[in-house]
């Protein structure tokens, strides 16, 4: 293979309940790259587009996924890259995360698929370490295995796709303001009760049982986010009045986009997922702040090859 | 229906990462209790044996139970109850459960099956409050859904049965010491960090999703709490001995039950279970703490009707 065209999906983390260990993958919005072999070694960026990041090559986290992947690989060729970032980084859908785990499934493929979806995961982590500052894998382990994923265990790190119930749709909103992730860090507890921890942890335990069972009431029950959303939704303006409006026109259940400041709602069926969009657009065109939206399903598949 | 025989099973409540959330229900271990139906109303204990404990209808956990079911089910009957206690109270393995839960079941078959096995819960529930003072779900909910079990809300109540991996045995150990539940809730933190509830959730995510998948390697590797164990395990003697012999014979996992003291281990398979049981046995001998063991499936049906 000397050319590649993928598209890398964006990813809600945290899913609620899940802080830190859940996630999954969008089908509507993600990036496009493409990865050119070229006879010289090494990695170059020619050419990103849709939004302004760096070129350097050991800065921007997808060049710095290549990089890594080809010298790790011993590789005897080069790879040019072009970035067409279809989402805002700082939306809070993992924008990063899809670059960098963009990066790691490109490489792979054009290095003849020696790597496992585990191994891509760690080395899309290494690109979030360079975005982010930390290696977070929630995010890019949704975008690489695609659906819906458990982080089990960091070390070592373990990884287990869930099962993605047919009619599960998502609805986002993503209101065009900076949360900045290190505020959003700031916000959260150093300690918690345990009382909250086991609400918490049961909700985390009845939404897995709910994606296995297909079980979209149980799934609508355990979407309830007692320790992080109540401190981060005062960083999201309008929060509670979205939520609120998802609910009452049928979502299942709505919560933080990663650290915010988008805003999901899961749902079942087209149909609600449609009234959901449709409510909460009407509601936030009052508040005077510019937004996007979509509608997707969740993308059961993660990275998509498209040549 | 005039009279009846059931089983009702002993639990382990918590199950490592679980606390407060998880249980399931044991095979070879439990009460037998009967249900004689009476024309003068109201309810009488005729003969407890295997325990020493109350006759008083208002303070004993499974009359207590009966009484409530017929008073609300404006029953025109009354009710003889015989308890053989199969295991010990104070053993951590459900005992008032058994009871309150059994008294449910055969007052619920006696009334003509009008009850659902979450509102038996409720019913038993009121039992555990009896007796332990606090209308735990865990062991109760174990006790009459069987097979493994999640309560993912107390208001309202929600229980989820959750599947069992066919090949899963228990291996319990009983050190016959006291651990009183006062003490046993006493070394509980009030709060701890957020780090470490990411890593327990991530946990009970795990061990839900390896009991879905029959996926016993994920099952081990969640079998982790790192939150309760730690300090409750300084009440049982022994007990990292215990775990490490565990482990070391080939066990999935092994953790505290319920308060204690017993121990349990999970393990795959008859023949590994009977090399776990041998190995706590061998080592446990030399304690010089006098015990009871035993092995059994996951009881996937929790109560049983014996006549």
């Amino acid at each position: 293979m000397e050319y590649l065209k993928i598209f890398a999906p964006a990813t809600v983390a945290n899913v609620s309940c899940g802080f830190d260990s859940l996630g999954f993958a969008v089908d509507t919005i993600g990036d496009e790259m493409t990865f050119t072999k070229t006879t010289e070694k090494g990695v170059k960026i020619t050419n990103i587009t849709g939004a302004n990041l760096t070129y350097d090559v050991d800065k921007n986290a997808a060049s710095a996924v290549v990089k890594k992947m080809l010298i790790e690989a011993k590789a005897d060729f080069g790879i040019e890259l072009t970035i067409h970032k279809g989402f805002s980084p700082g939306s809070g859908l993992g924008s990063s995360a899809a670059s960098a785990g963009g990066a790691a499934f490109g490489t792979n493929q054009l290095l003849g698929n020696i790597y496992s979806e585990l191994e891509l995961t760690k080395f899309a982590m290494f690109g979030e370490e360079v975005a982010c500052g930390t290696p977070i894998a929630d995010n890019v382990s949704a975008a690489i295995y695609g659906g819906f994923v458990l982080v089990r265990s960091y070390n070592p790190l373990e990884i287990i796709k869930l099962p993605v119930p047919k009619e599960l749709r998502v609805v986002a909103i993503h209101p065009q303001i900076e949360v900045k992730t290190k505020d959003a860090r700031d916000v959260l507890p150093t300690e918690i009760t345990l009382k909250d921890a086991v609400t918490q942890w049961a909700n985390v335990g009845g939404l897995i049982a709910g994606l296995y069972a297909d079980n979209y009431e149980l799934i609508s029950n355990s979407l309830v986010d007692i320790i992080v959303e109540p401190v981060r939704k005062t960083l999201i303006p309008h929060f509670d009045d979205v939520k609120n409006t998802a609910l009452k026109a049928g979502a299942l259940g709505a919560g933080i986009s990663g650290s915010g400041p988008t805003i999901f709602a899961l749902c079942k069926g087209d149909k609600i997922a449609e009234e959901v969009y449709k409510s909460i657009q009407e509601s936030y065109k009052n508040t005077g702040i510019d937004f996007e939206m979509f509608i997707s399903k969740v993308n059961p598949n993660g990275m998509k090859i498209l040549n």
